[in-house]
């Protein structure tokens, strides 16, 4: 398969990305390195970025930013900036990445846990995760050519936990095992239109 | 109580305005009509709502629009229909409302059955909708003063049945009195976080 994995210098990405390099043609697409650059933010970036790579077999996305701050404390753009990036960013992969996919190609998002079990600050991250948790499901009932998108949604990853374990009390971490398969159900199993928790 | 019911002109937000106005002051808000105009797509245009309303009891929104089509020719800008108005309008009334809410008292929005299953041409409004779902969970961990907040997520109402029945295929149409019980069930209930499916 050739496959792309955005966001593929992250915690997650890397581990999606190393385990494919194994045995199939990855390109890491990045915001400041990689195979390919591509600006999330940007529908036309995620253009070009198609526009360079041609039709693939696999899109996976494990990128996006959030603001997290109290409630109390967050702006309309503070939202804005989860919107933009993490949420629209991966609705335009879908949208745009469709018509870049092989028949039987996939697509696989990235949210997390906060959509279901939010901690203080994260009413930003929850937005949007449980949007995009919502999206892939009702845009597994409109792709056609066998082309399939889902969404892993991992609990904290054992490896962020010395940065962020604090910030998630009571959290039991998942290991990078446990989300790899995550993507690995999605992108070489036969579901469509799930969300794949890995918690 | 004090209540302001935006979208009290709506479908659902006249039955709920209906409700509290036989026991209760209702202030109906609207885009065209009503006690006070509104746009929610505005921060600006809420706070002023809030500034002449004064402090209430409940805020209850019943408002929001979202772009049907296929998602074959949903445009970013389409999505962005969805995000302004049902969502981020939801999100800014939660965000302002909360400081014009005496304590105890709650903040009640609506989704609807999309994020759970939708149907053909909904998956901007499954995105809205899912988002709001999760926001109300995490929002509901940071609110002081006893102010609660929840969201209604309604299945396809009777009372739609003829305009958009036909979009549903297979759904059970839900009473206008279920639906009005969702309300309830958050305006005078002690819940909060908490997404009321009625379906």
């Amino acid at each position: 398969m050739k496959i792309i994995v955005v966001g593929g210098n992250g915690t997650i990405g890397k581990t999606v990305a190393g385990h494919y390099k194994l045995n199939h043609e990855v390109i890491v697409a990045g915001r400041s390195k990689g195979d390919i650059i591509v600006d999330i933010t940007s529908a036309a970036s995620i253009q070009e970025m198609l526009e360079e790579t041609g039709k693939v077999d696999a899109i996976i996305c494990a990128a996006g930013a959030v603001k997290w701050a109290p409630f109390s404390e967050l702006s309309e753009d503070d939202f804005y900036i989860g919107i933009k990036s993490k949420m629209m960013g991966q609705v335009n992969l879908a949208r745009i990445g469709r018509n870049y996919l092989n028949p039987g190609g996939s697509i696989t998002l990235t949210t997390g846990i906060l959509a279901d079990d939010p901690v203080f600050m994260t009413t930003g991250a929850a937005l949007v995760n449980g949007g995009l948790n919502s999206f892939v499901k009702a845009v597994a009932r409109e792709l056609d050519k066998g082309i399939r998108i889902n969404v892993v949604s991992p609990g904290m990853v054992e490896d962020s936990v010395e940065r962020i374990g604090h910030l998630f009390p009571g959290h039991n971490p998942v290991t990078m095992k446990q989300v790899l398969n995550g993507y690995r159900k999605s992108v070489e199993g036969r579901i469509t239109g799930e969300v794949i928790r890995i918690n």
